[in-house]
């Protein structure tokens, strides 16, 4: 097993008797980032590829003894090395001292280089890239509001009660907003599941109880027919659900898709921001809602 | 290519460019799960498991040349010469003559037929059992209310237009109900998807105006560590969605699973019903609210 899948599997271990926003988390996320993207820039190659997004440069990384390929990567905000510079000296509790524009691209080299490593180590593998992110992103939120999410709750019904199972949501008790934290890989036509979500939080504890908080790495797709890369979205359908089944506070990308910047300049608002904000705006989430 | 195959593709060729509930959608219908049970019957052999689901056999259909095997099979309610001796003399719309509990056989008989035997004649292969049974069920509900589906809609905006794709929805003009029609080979935890799809239509065109109606093959589940049969049930969670998300006017599946029965007796009373019974009730279906 390489070093890479080791420390997946011991960060994976650890999760299962250690909180998610503990100092033993960040440690082995660092290794295991730290790791990934050493393995990427020494034994990887960059290889442009034709990218049909405007504005975007995209590239896969190759391993050259084999030829196995990575998922699409944004060139413009991948960079193992410094990643790997940032972790040698530095830990996650200090992204966010870095401005903005370094803050996104240090989160987005960190988590691109497990998932490209691993989708060269381990192919077919859909699973560990989505339970590192969840993992990931997790701890970010844990550390920053001190506070351990929990994975079920309690629905409560005259004639019996449920427990319902639901992405992280994070409890800060009566006099702030509490947080549900959907986190994806990538969301496509399974994306109506977060809104139904919501509705399903907002029906039982009341409307504005919990800020939707939607973290998704990129919606990017490799094709290979033409050795590309396109950004698959459905903006008109999220404007939909955005009015129809629930509210979502903010869907923050590490690589947002062009096509959903848009949706925030117009009904129904839907508020799409680069995942880097997320430390700016922290307290915001959590706070009461502003008056109109 | 195996008849079988030749079938399917002949069938979704026709779909293109005929009427879903068409005599000629029917006939190919007919044939295709004709040739099925004649595969299964003459080649396959059945061989019972150990069923973990109270009060139901379950077994799998077994190619003996190279061992390979299909999905589970309700042992009680599979019978596939009785398919075959059917289809020699009858047809589709023939059905609904025959009585409820015959009806409910044949129709598992047809539809697993051709599920189990493309299992073995193209292993891996989840697209073509779906694509199948859509069509079976959609060509049913087409005949019987004698109108083409559609799988867009316009949803009005103030400010844009927009088309939400859907599932089969029926337009039977403005003194009748319409019908959302979601069909499933099985659902798991991608349910959600189908009340918030009605909970969308709910809001953009009025509470009621669409009655649910959600068809489902089987929640069965084949484990091979104990060569045993599972159903993956979340009646807890129904309930919820059909509390806090929208109301499903009727769940129909092929082989009821016996968690889902007793949701019907209890609040919020979601009618899970055999898909026979669907013949017997079209027109409550799609006739107005009984007053309280």
């Amino acid at each position: 097993m390489h070093d890479v899948q080791k420390q997946y599997k011991a960060l994976t271990n650890l999760t299962k008797t250690t909180d998610l926003g503990s100092q033993a988390i960040a440690e082995k996320l660092e290794r295991l980032c730290s790791e990934a993207a050493k393995f990427a820039a020494e034994e990887l190659t960059i290889e442009e590829v034709n990218s049909k997004v405007p504005g975007k440069r995209y590239g896969v990384l190759r391993r050259p003894s084999d030829g196995k390929r990575s998922r699409p990567i944004n060139l413009d905000r991948y960079n193992a090395l410094l990643a790997e510079d940032f972790l040698k000296s530095k830990g996650l509790a200090d992204i966010e001292d870095l401005e903005a524009n370094e803050r996104s691209c240090l989160l987005y080299s960190m988590v691109m280089s497990f998932c490209a490593a691993n989708d060269i180590l381990k192919s077919g593998d859909k699973k560990s890239p989505g339970t590192f992110f969840e993992i990931f992103v997790g701890h970010l939120f844990s550390a920053k509001y001190d506070l351990n999410p929990m994975k079920h709750i309690q629905v409560l019904n005259l004639d019996a009660d449920s427990k319902l199972p639901t992405d992280f949501i994070f409890d800060l008790g009566p006099e702030k907003s509490k947080i549900h934290l959907p986190i994806k890989l990538s969301t496509r036509e399974r994306v109506v599941q977060v809104w139904a979500h919501q509705r399903v939080l907002d029906g039982v504890f009341g409307t504005e109880r919990f800020k939707g908080v939607l973290v998704i790495l990129a919606e990017t797709n490799y094709q290979g027919k033409d050795n590309s890369v396109v950004e698959v979205c459905l903006p008109q359908q999220w404007a939909v659900y955005q009015m129809f089944i629930a509210r979502m506070f903010r869907v923050y990308y590490l690589d947002v898709p062009e096509k959903y910047r848009s949706l925030s300049k117009q009904y129904p608002f839907i508020q799409v921001r680069d995942f880097a904000d997320f430390f700016d705006e922290a307290d915001k989430i959590v706070g009461p809602p502003e008056a109109p």
